[in-house]
């Protein structure tokens, strides 16, 4: 089999084909980044993978419909982030510590799938699937804070579920503000992503007894 | 001169009579309460002030001029909300305790205007005034901090910029995570105002020396 009977010059499908939905997604991920999630519409993502304006409606019936798939795949990129970060510790706090920089290194890469968490916290809706995906991550997150009290890793010995509420806030807050760069104070802009290390760093530091 | 002079019957004039641009801006926040900052125009909001579609075009002139001035609105409700709240202190950890308060309070009294000091910090613009009032909250946070730091008030002697910037990002990300009551755990859902305010004095006692 040669390399021209795999790619036959002048193939007239579309370098999409049997990928469309996926097409569509990527191409609202760059609606986003261009316009913000206002600037979004079914035709807008059409256009941009060259197909005619009924044919996404096979995936995707409408812009709801459309925004939960990306929801989805902004979820799923950083759960595969995260989850690949604290295999190797071992200390319930190491393992907040690895995730937490984790998921600022993902906000900060992915500023655009992060803004879709971001939204998907406020009005924009979640599949089934990546709110199960959020709360296994939430689960994780509040068994490591149990583990670190039960063992009298937390200083001045708070309730765990609090030091767990602060901290994923802790982390929310910074890659959330930062996924913009405007909640950012001058000083800070040099190098975001060690500012938000730092910060989390200092308030993990803290917490340890 | 009569009540009934002062408020003659059958006065023709709509309750916004003067107040039209205020009376838009109200009208939008309940758009946003109802349908989401994507469920905004100009015309929705015309036509719950009960004026013409074309009436709003002498005080905005398209969507963008109106949610300038929304976010005009969040922005200096919550700066009067703060403003308030430290002037009693002395204490540079006093004042951030107490700002920190009174901005989770109001975040949590007003989840709509949250929603868009949030969208502000990522696609929707903030006008020069509304900047200059965030910058100018900004400002007194480091200060506060800085002066923390030189009075070795600081756990561990830290950066106060880190400290700063970590303390912010703590307040945000438990504010506009709460302000919709999707991103927290069920276990925290009995009294989320509480659990913010726990999860900051949390913070703030571990940064303290």
């Amino acid at each position: 089999m040669t390399i021209r009977k795999q790619l036959p010059a002048g193939d007239p499908r579309p370098y999409h084909h049997g990928k469309l939905a996926e097409a569509l997604v990527d191409a609202t991920f760059d609606i986003v980044r261009e316009k913000g999630i206002e600037g979004v519409s079914v035709r807008e993502a059409a256009r941009r993978v060259d197909v005619s304006s009924s044919a996404p409606f096979k995936h995707f019936k409408n812009r709801a419909d459309l925004m939960l798939a990306v929801v989805d795949k902004a979820v799923e990129s950083l759960r595969i982030a995260v989850e690949a970060s604290f295999l190797s510790q071992s200390d319930p706090l190491d393992c907040v510590r690895a995730a937490g920089d984790a998921y600022l290194a993902w906000s900060y890469a992915h500023p655009v799938h992060m803004q879709i968490i971001t939204a998907s916290c406020a009005s924009l809706p979640r599949s089934a699937d990546a709110q199960h995906q959020i709360d296994e991550m939430t689960g994780y997150w509040f068994a490591w804070f149990g583990a670190a009290a039960s063992s009298g890793a937390l200083r001045g010995d708070p309730d765990p579920s609090i030091a767990a509420v602060a901290s994923g806030a802790q982390l929310y807050g910074l890659s959330s503000a930062f996924a913009e760069g405007r909640c950012v104070s001058p000083a800070m802009a040099a190098d975001p992503l060690a500012t938000m290390k730092s910060a989390f760093a200092l308030h993990l530091a803290n917490l340890r007894s």
